[in-house]
């Protein structure tokens, strides 16, 4: 890659706007950086894209790009969330993920420390998913321009034959099922940004829920639906699915796993647990005759260890979430208004 | 989508947070604004990702974000030149764009009628290179945060069976075709900057080049490279082409095709023409034998009609880029150092 500039020569500790320029400092930075990280036949074509066989049959494709502020905090930081994200994405499409493409922007200034940490976050990640990086590309602005680093995955993941997972088939009679704990991830985050000065012992739930996914999609097969509560929590996801099956939704509050620190944290900063992101559950609405099958295959994984059936699709209603109380009483889940939790992820 | 909160009945002219947060205003925005435009039967899924049916191939897969900075500039805007900029590239890798994903992160306060400009001018540069938008995600990042918009595409095309194009297949005694004029893009965008003071008639070449690319791959079975020299301009990208495939090429000055306003504004700026960023050009390296046909089938284009043979890969040489002056001598063309025009797409 040398050209004989001394440019490429000299060693920076912090990103600088040549980066992003599509000449030499850029190749640099990926060579150095980005390329070892995600090592793998297919990124190396040096091409403007990736090109990979496909047998004959369905894909699952999904995009997100994540601005978490801050970019590190207890439990991840926003590498590996920016993995974990789209490929639980893809398995809720009833997805196995396989190949993501990634671009970062990056903010001139930030250390080239913190991006090479969250670079080997998200290397890790995919290995732990199991996935490829296949694409990747990187931008630089101004200092002030952005928040020093924001990052878009985009995956492709193969959805096996026979499977047809939709909010759309939620049906009167299916219970729902929560992988684990609720609140965790914002919590975590909040707890994470200066200006708010409260401490907890809270860690991100941030995880690849597609090997869980895979392996109640694979022996139970008739999942209605999966999807993972991140922003917007589980109140706005229950409301999506109730809208998308025009159908009625009936939690309990009692069984909802609520963490204690998560309820401390929530009433301190007086924002609802049912609101707030989660980025390591999933929930699964599927006929109850399953629902003891599929929380013990939940449970064989750590993420889903404190997996628990919390409400029902109703028989009959409008599409609309409702909330029974410890108290006994009914009250509606509205989708989540304004926004309580910006830049969670 | 209403469930009878009063904040889904005001009109906001100007982006919120609240846009950002997942829950009912992000659903109003994408339902208002987003899904119109890009209506089609994959993206009303409305799940995680998107499910869509593969033949056995072979599949491209590329990622771009884009943060131009004015976002409006002549000839196009941040919109329309994400949307060509991911199919050209797919177009490069010698495949039919079919799919794209689109990632917006928004700064709190753009306002409203922006956003519908730049989501209508995607809307017709899909339509008008024959693709679809088929999954997106919207983040919303406060003031001062983000410069007005970012926006993430990601592709997916087919590679047709049989073709085989790669930087790394250029070889000695091949010819180098440009599609058309230099430096027209980078300029464009930099005469829309208030604070350089100076202007030009030039407008954008950004534009869709799959339908071009196609017909020359289909027509011709022996293309050897095909590269948009985006970012890092012509001078760039051929470097990567003689460093992948470890070849010399020489291209002549005489034969380059830079507009008098390009040349003008280089001069005054002090910036080569062959380091600035194209957005609707395609390099062509093909053995001799097939150069006047190339070139004749991308004249049909609109795009194309200025395209012509600017050099070829040396019999022999160093992996490197050598320009043959105008005064008859030779100097080598390295790859950009630094970053002479930052934030260009």
């Amino acid at each position: 890659m040398e050209i004989g500039c001394p440019v490429s020569n000299v060693d920076f500790d912090r990103i600088l706007l040549g980066h992003g320029s599509g000449g030499r400092l850029s190749h640099r930075l990926i060579n150095d950086i980005i390329y070892p990280a995600f090592n793998n036949s297919l990124l190396e074509q040096n091409h403007d894209g990736c090109v990979f066989p496909v047998e004959p049959g369905r894909l699952a494709c999904t995009t997100d790009s994540f601005v978490v502020d801050p970019i590190f905090f207890p439990g991840g930081n926003i590498g590996d969330l920016a993995i974990n994200g789209t490929i639980n994405d893809l398995a809720c499409c009833g997805a196995e993920p396989k190949y993501l493409t990634v671009g970062y922007i990056l903010e001139e200034g930030l250390p080239i420390d913190d991006l090479k940490q969250i670079v080997n976050s998200m290397s890790m990640a995919a290995l732990t998913a199991g996935i490829w990086i296949i694409a990747g590309d990187t931008k630089v602005v101004e200092r002030g321009k952005c928040d020093k680093i924001f990052i878009n995955t985009t995956g492709i993941g193969i959805v096996p034959n026979g499977v047809y997972i939709s909010p759309a088939k939620a049906q009167p009679g299916d219970v729902v099922i929560c992988s684990g704990n609720i609140g965790v991830h914002g919590i975590a985050v909040l707890s994470a940004r200066e200006s708010l000065g409260f401490e907890t012992e809270l860690k991100s739930d941030t995880a690849s829920l597609n090997k869980m996914c895979t392996s109640i999609v694979r022996e139970i097969n008739d999942i209605h639906v999966l999807r993972d509560p991140t922003r917007g929590g589980v109140g706005t996801t229950l409301n999506e699915i109730a809208q998308s099956a025009k159908v009625e939704i009936e939690i309990e509050e009692a069984l909802l796993p609520v963490p204690e620190p998560v309820n401390a944290a929530s009433e301190i900063l007086g924002i609802d647990p049912l609101f707030i992101a989660n980025e390591g559950i999933v929930l699964v609405i599927l006929p109850e005759e399953y629902a003891d099958q599929a929380i013990s295959i939940l449970r064989k994984y750590p993420e889903g260890k404190n997996a628990r059936h919390i409400g029902k699709v109703a028989t009959q209603g409008k599409a609309l979430v409702k909330l029974k109380t410890i108290y006994g009483n009914h009250r509606v889940v509205s989708m989540l208004a304004g926004d309580q939790l910006p830049r969670i992820c």
